[in-house]
């Protein structure tokens, strides 16, 4: 297969990450005689730096132009806590996801047996967690219209959705229920909010045309607390875009690890994939990196082409880099010195030569 | 000292918990030759199949005219799952606090050390845990402008904040954070809301006036994270309303138990005091319901009029009441048909004869 596939490294670790990932994806093209054609672009704080512009318009464009892509991490704290800055660099991934109409963020949530120890839950309530959360991603109050007053004493933030942006998601959600338990739960705030009630009719629409899918319905400061007592009772999730970040990093601690999760953000035409660790600014640099989370992202990609053998033989190394303890410091009880690139370098090994 | 007290126990378990936290005031009042005058009065589902409005007329007007509100528990599902239902239980305890200028939520989170074992995170993760949320009740997206669509396919809420509605709460949590361990954290999304930077600014200009609390910001979803991984890093947690709902229920699990947690709401005039738990109209007459919360809602009452002993007393009969296994069947692994009222009988009886 031949794929054309922007790798927009960002911010912080995002490079030293991605690189990894992008060596991953040239072991499997060359194992598996694929054609995988990379171009690097700028987003975030760096792109602001070198342009002004957290997404330029050159590489809103090679997005465009590409199958799939390869993102990093964004974020700088300088911009968090100027609250005069004009142009931060989250509008950049911001801007990406709605021009390319990724409406849907995926993020599975699983207790891997290997890092039970390291979860800050209980082993009991952990074990067996297997989740989908399925956020909308390009509407609601990240993107509604915000007002500060002239007198800078009153800001406002508008959170809205239209049917078609829920209708879309949910179909998407209800289908992967129906390969996996069965069940979809709906995370909303509908005894309060008048958005939350709009999800609410149309998602109970939907339902209908899913009959082997049991659908029910969580308050969104209720599922805050379920995650942590039962994270168990959970199948697919479908939430709205900012009860979806808040859930989903709550769920990310589940693991034990952030270092190991990846994600994609699919639309209708697009994908693209990254791990959902931030960019980390302390450890950039420093090779401590976890490197793992953005291979698995490639995984992600690849199974989004259908290359499920070529995806699993990376989960395959990344198994095995766990198991004999080729990880960085974050995950590592037993060797010091393992750096970012020493795991990608493992993996790749791993894919040329699997055993 | 001779207190106006109204009551409003209003649905679900609200009711039966309410009696219980009443009959401990009252034994309180005998033992410390105190006055308290208790008004009964209708809210939430109860009030609207009584007379269609969730906080009548003459609810208002008693709240208005006495010291403190003792509340229980609002809301009924078959509001829930009725999205076209024009009038909600919870409308009315939100319009009360709007009414009752109750602008700031303050809630405990503690870890017991005699329920350790309940919590589902480690002991090792949240032993020592003591946080004080303070939640901004009054503004914010759930008292926003609501909007939906003649054709009902597109609904909205709106965010919004003023400078006096930040100003008025975070004085409060600077002065608590002076007596107790000297840190506000403020939880805000100002990488992406333009409420949030609001906030940030003026927090930022109010920490100046308290050169010793440190001050420090956590983005909404990295919170949700670390609440989980190390709650024992905060002391005060300052955020707006609905990231105060959110963080603060999530909170509420690492105790091990919901059944114990009261909280109070005040402003400039009046204040509340009310169990955090809902109405769970499942276990509604049963004699199930754990009164606990209701209890320390009444202790937490006594606190706000100075009357510290009184509320140790109080607090003294609980632990007693944990000790000795005199619990609701939540907590309870020793006996099993301790009821409602039995909890609040013993308690009721410490008070008159602690030993
Ligand atoms: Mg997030
Ligand atoms: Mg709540």
């Amino acid at each position: 297969m031949k794929l054309n596939i922007a790798v927009l490294p960002g911010d912080g670790i995002g490079p030293e990450v991605t690189a990894q990932a992008k060596k991953v994806l040239k072991a499997i093209a060359m194992e598996f005689d694929h054609k995988f054609i990379f171009k690097e672009a700028l987003a975030g704080a760096i792109a602001i730096d070198k342009s002004g512009n957290p997404l330029p318009d050159e590489t809103l464009k090679l997005c465009k132009n590409t199958d799939a892509v390869l993102f990093g991490a964004i974020g700088d704290p300088k911009f968090d806590n100027d609250p005069s800055a004009k142009v931060r660099p989250e509008q950049g991934l911001l801007k990406l996801r709605k021009e390319l109409g990724l409406f849907a963020n995926i993020r599975p949530v699983k207790a891997y047996e290997t890092l039970l120890s390291k979860s800050p839950l209980k082993k009991s309530i952990i074990e067996g967690t297997d989740i989908s959360i399925y956020r909308e991603l390009t509407g609601g109050i990240y993107f509604g219209e915000k007002r500060t007053s002239e007198d800078g004493n009153t800001s406002s933030d508008l959170c809205e959705y239209s049917r078609f942006e829920i209708e879309r998601i949910a179909h998407l959600a209800f289908k992967a229920a129906q390969s996996r338990k069965g069940k979809v739960t709906l995370v909303d705030k509908a005894n309060v909010l008048e958005s939350s009630r709009l999800w609410r009719k149309v998602v109970t629409e939907i339902a209908l045309e899913y009959p082997d899918v049991s659908l029910d319905f969580l308050f969104v400061d209720n599922a805050a607390m379920q995650m942590i007592l039962n994270p168990k009772q959970f199948d697919v999730i479908l939430t709205e875009n900012m009860f979806g970040d808040i859930i989903s990093d709550e769920a990310s601690v589940i693991g034990g690890s952030i270092g190991l999760l990846a994600s994609a953000s699919v639309g209708d035409k697009y994908a693209l994939f990254e791990p959902i660790h931030g960019s980390y600014p302390q450890a950039t640099g420093k090779g401590i990196a976890n490197p793992i989370a953005s291979i698995l992202s490639a995984a992600m990609l690849l199974e989004h082409f259908q290359l499920f053998e070529e995806a699993n033989l990376i989960k395959q190394g990344v198994d095995k880099s766990l198991k004999l303890h080729i990880t960085t410091p974050d995950l590592n009880s037993k060797y010091s010195h393992i750096t970012t690139t020493k795991v990608g370098d493992f993996i790749e090994d791993f894919i040329s030569n699997p055993k």
